[in-house]
């Protein structure tokens, strides 16, 4: 199995439905006419997903992590390039069962593969390493910024918070929880859902977005900083799911675990400024987008973001998000 | 040193020419108008560079063998994506030694970082994964395709072969020559020279191109296959450096020798096709663009690629060229 039949078995039936990939026969490929918005993610056995993960869920995310960037700026996508790092012994059914998640994937989101490269690491200690570049055309109002927030804006959030980092908990069998919540929070951890029709309708309109990917409290800190602003969350209105609740509820200390959920990463909900004045907009766009939408905190003077508790003090958060360097690191 | 702080500190300075980069405070980008010829190639420690090649080097080298795809389509390239997997351990000052490539190659190229993602390993046994995604105009003649070539239509090439093969040789000790010529040749290997000029002079006459990385007889055999054709090259007339010639003069079967630069790779030379009434045209874009170019054969009816000796007769080549995936693949 080399190289080339990898890519003419595997990955060349996936770029069919894109004009100028080549069908894969070429080192470059050629888009359609931009401008594009761009975002590009790695991914890491071990560090981005588990080593055993279903490699056909572990494409899928590869390419959700990344319409999720997509979707916080309103864009459209069109398509990927993709690069593959395959341990040494890689088997051909690995690589099809990985190729049928972006099947899978591509026909949900109406994205073709328009390129890339295909390697093999020389051990088989090598990770499998995943990079995904796609692109989209930006919503006609302009992409929305991150750092457009104002003074006095609310704060919202898409979905619910915390349930892929419980998932994670659940696939490690960190927690324990009944087999339906289980099976809910590991799949929220496996297939993040982007955001791409809410994204869209909030493009003029709302000030900032940013998606979930480093944890709320985290990712709000980022959307507050580039808009030099303060964010702060009431814990009590993070939107939680039936099965976040469960396991809530098995906690002795309801702030300690609501912060938790805020500083667990890998949500890929969109977190999002708007103008008071504007609330009634927001909620049109979350129905015509058939998504949940739930107003979270606000933005004020002043830098960093905080959880507050119904009392408005602030509770410690022990993550603050995750970082690949983490505060150890060299 | 958190992933914000390498950004902010060793990258984001790399995108202060690129409009739509946001400083790298963003997930995503924006580029201006396209359409864009895209290219996208990975690199690994221990696969396509050595674990111990000086970092600026290595970084150049990705940038480069992006670049060579740009250039055998004849495009001008703009700005990439970087994508970067650290082992766990990396330092500062090795991060800071592969930005430093990076700001060099992006000042000779005029390219601007507009984003991408950058990760660590869960251990220093991950090897430093790389991942360029770069993006040009097209010529306005329209991309020169692989596949255009035409039966009759001369082969040529680029500057010289088999050097990169040589100072892969070099660096790994495996052959002895002169530390001039050493020199040369691990030059070559670490930095490639992207015939930008070249490749954008040829646009909308030469029928066909691509660039030498998988070396000179496999690339052939791509680029005729492509034109459902067959390539002959003369393996006397295959160009090569003084160092090269010193190195086949140690050799005591020169057709061996000869077949052997035919079979190494990573030579990044622009290998092309064009009709023979023509030939006035090419050595006019050789000239104006500074390249060396060699007509070394010509694309004929059937299929495949051979190196020829002197009498015409099929030289046997060892190397079919470099496969990630191998024959004995999983």
């Amino acid at each position: 199995m080399s190289e080339f039949d990898i890519i003419r078995e595997h990955f060349a039936p996936l770029s069919a439905d894109a004009p100028g990939a080549f069908g894969l026969t070429d080192d470059a490929a050629l888009t359609g006419t931009g401008p594009f918005v761009v975002s590009k993610d790695m991914m890491i056995a071990g560090v981005h997903f588990l080593p055993r993960d279903p490699l056909d869920l572990v494409a899928r995310k590869l390419l959700r992590v990344n319409l999720s960037d997509l979707a916080a700026k309103g864009a459209k996508p069109i398509g990927y390039f993709l690069g593959c790092a395959w341990p040494a012994g890689a088997t051909r059914d690995q690589i099809a069962q990985f190729a049928d998640g972006l099947r899978e994937d591509q026909a949900q989101f109406r994205i073709a593969l328009y390129g890339g490269d295909t390697t093999r690491h020389s051990s088989k200690a090598g990770p499998l390493t995943l990079s995904a570049t796609l692109f989209g055309t930006p919503p006609k109002q302009g992409v929305t910024p991150r750092g457009g927030a104002r003074a006095g804006d609310d704060l919202y959030v898409s979905g619910a918070i915390g349930d892929a980092g419980l998932g994670l908990a659940v696939l490690k069998k960190e927690i324990r929880l009944t087999p339906v919540d289980k099976a809910s929070l590991a799949g929220r951890y496996h297939l993040p859902e982007p955001r791409l029709v809410l994204g869209a309708a909030l493009a003029g309109f709302a000030t900032a977005a940013i998606d979930v990917s480093d944890g709320l409290v985290a990712d709000a800190g980022h959307l507050a900083r580039a808009s030099g602003l303060r964010a702060e969350i009431d814990a009590v209105s993070i939107p939680r799911s039936a099965a976040a609740g469960a396991w809530i509820a098995t906690q002795t200390n309801r702030w300690k675990a609501l912060a938790a959920l805020a500083g667990f990463g890998d949500d890929y909900e969109i977190l999002f400024a708007a103008p008071p004045e504007l609330r009634r907009s927001v909620m049109v766009a979350a129905k015509a987008s058939r998504t949940e939408v739930t107003r979270i905190g606000a933005l004020k003077r002043g830098e960093g973001a905080a959880l507050l508790d119904e009392t408005g003090r602030e509770i410690a958060c022990a993550s603050q998000g995750f970082d690949h360097f983490g505060r150890d690191g060299a």
